[in-house]
């Protein structure tokens, strides 16, 4: 099982997943561009449900199926199933272990002044298509709503669980930005503690009379970095980007977990986030990129938020030192290539 | 002139460079490994000091010299100069600008809540050795401490500025650590802001009776992280280390600033460095990496450290949303590997 350690002296985490370790001599990776690409061979692909773990949730036709035993569901539009090398393990029954909560670091303490907590978490795999090759931009409506109801029912089954305090939902597109599966997909890591940059955020809201996203809202909907927007979300270039045409996609309405949306609004939000990637498409190609899911459950004031970053620039050792990015695209060029401007 | 701009509500920061822009279409860089190479075109090596900005300072056999005009000094030890490209641009002289401080907004306020500043600070390349090829693991005794005297002098050079809040000091070692050249250098970018995760650990130190880095010293001294140790200097994979065979290197001495440093010091510190890279060199061969200073100075409680690292994992959407890291090398195994254990 893994570990979650905490730093001397700061409230900071790392995972250590030794699952994933390999020999050094392994670690200079494949060159950029060697995906593993054949869909034959691919894992994710339809009728290749054999070659990965039984599936948690299997969505066919808006119904929700699991995986029993060794039968697979075939024929499936989404299809959730634990990562073959996860960074947490599920919690053991407790029967079998006491209940370490991070207030109680386990027995085996690490030494004076050093903390760890048990790598208790889920770590899923969220297959958004049966088809190699697909890409979210071209999903069709049913198809990306459908996925925002699948992104809605696996937060919310995990938020559920007594021992989870954050649930990060992403997605990697490209190996540049992670990934090492071509096949369009999204993973969900449930967590046992809160991470820092969110408490950071909440501590700085609770601070405030008023929720600053929704202040920031109001700002950048009249401003020349909005890009999109629909009933229900905009869609802007954040005065703060952190990297070249980064996007920030906010609900117009204060909302504050994904668990709260309504139908309505996972349709509204399937849609600008769509728009988006297919502004990507056009301005940037196939560029790889990440997304991101800012939301917290039973905290009514966080205000969900979903960020896109396409992966241009590398985080060197400025960065790493400063935590201060340096972006080389001004968030209103960023804004006025994705709105078509130019 | 770059801006520094402020997140929304979180004392964070970013550094819109648009010096270094380039149209989307120029976004897919060149894949990794096809870094510019052949020495005669290199504009880092010894006899294309013209191909460069004039040196502010030009060390040769232990003298510092400058540039003047567009005469430029030849068979250098080592060769600092203006980047090109830079993140940061001189502070205009006080006739031609008010005084700024993050204290006081420029003029051109961006709007309700948006707070900018000038970007102004220094960006400075550090050309390590006038031989292409050569690097840091190789430099002989005098050519090491060399280096670390300069690193010295030009941290104290831009830390005496009235404007200047922080320097860092970097190396970029490999494409996917963010080189873009391949002769040996480090950079410099002096800040006129502190960073916030050094604000956030010297708040933290500041809650202490103890510095917390004299604290672990004393732990990883003994523990079977440590990789190397001389009479002045301790190299260990720390207990929280967010990738594979990350290094921290702490001087024993509490010390909190570069310029402190006395000759022997520097000596020990060139001595560790170089061990480290050669451990390294053997266990990782030429895997990208990074080494950041982290140090204060005018702060005496701070601890200055140097940490290392490779470049192995990809930061994705996990590490972004979370800021928590997933290590598939404990620092444990990662010290054993580099000690030479196995």
């Amino acid at each position: 099982m893994s570990e979650i350690r905490k730093h001397y002296f700061l409230p900071e985490y790392c995972i250590i997943a030794e699952e994933r370790a390999k020999r050094p001599s392994d670690f200079a990776g494949p060159p950029e561009g060697s995906e593993k690409n054949p869909s034959e061979s691919c894992v994710f692909c339809g009728a290749n449900e054999e070659k990965t773990p039984p599936a948690t949730a299997v969505y066919k036709n808006g119904e929700v199926f699991a995986d029993t035993g060794e039968k697979r569901v075939s024929n499936w539009d989404f299809r959730c199933f634990p990562n073959l090398y996860p960074a947490l393990s599920p919690p053991l029954s407790p029967a079998h272990s006491p209940a370490h909560s991070p207030a109680s670091p386990p027995p085996g303490f690490p030494g004076k002044g050093l903390e760890v907590f048990p790598g208790s978490g889920f770590h899923e795999i969220i297959v958004e298509s049966p088809v190699h090759g697909k890409k979210l931009k071209d999903f069709s409506d049913t198809e990306i709503s459908g996925l925002m109801r699948v992104y809605k029912d696996r937060v919310c089954h995990y938020a559920a669980h007594e021992k989870i305090r954050y649930v990060s939902l992403f997605k990697n597109s490209g190996k540049s930005a992670g990934a090492s599966l071509d096949h369009t997909h999204s993973q969900l890591i449930a967590l046992p503690v809160c991470p820092p940059g969110l408490e950071r955020e909440l501590k700085a809201i609770r601070e405030r009379k008023k929720c600053p996203y929704c202040t920031l809202l109001e700002t950048e909907k009249t401003s020349p970095r909005l890009i999109h927007e629909n009933s229900k979300f905009v869609a802007f270039a954040p005065y703060y980007s952190i990297g070249p045409f980064e996007v920030w996609i906010l609900p117009k309405e204060h909302i504050s977990f994904l668990g709260d949306f309504s139908p309505e609004l996972l349709f509204a939000f399937g849609e600008i986030l769509r728009e988006v990637l297919r502004s990507y498409a056009k301005v940037l190609g196939n560029m790889p990129y990440n997304h991101m899911f800012y939301q917290l459950f039973e905290t009514p004031e966080y205000h969900l938020n979903l960020r896109l970053l396409p992966r241009i620039s590398t985080t060197a050792g400025f960065e790493l030192n400063t935590g201060i990015y340096i972006n080389t695209v001004s968030p209103e060029k960023a804004a006025s290539y994705l709105r078509g401007d130019e």
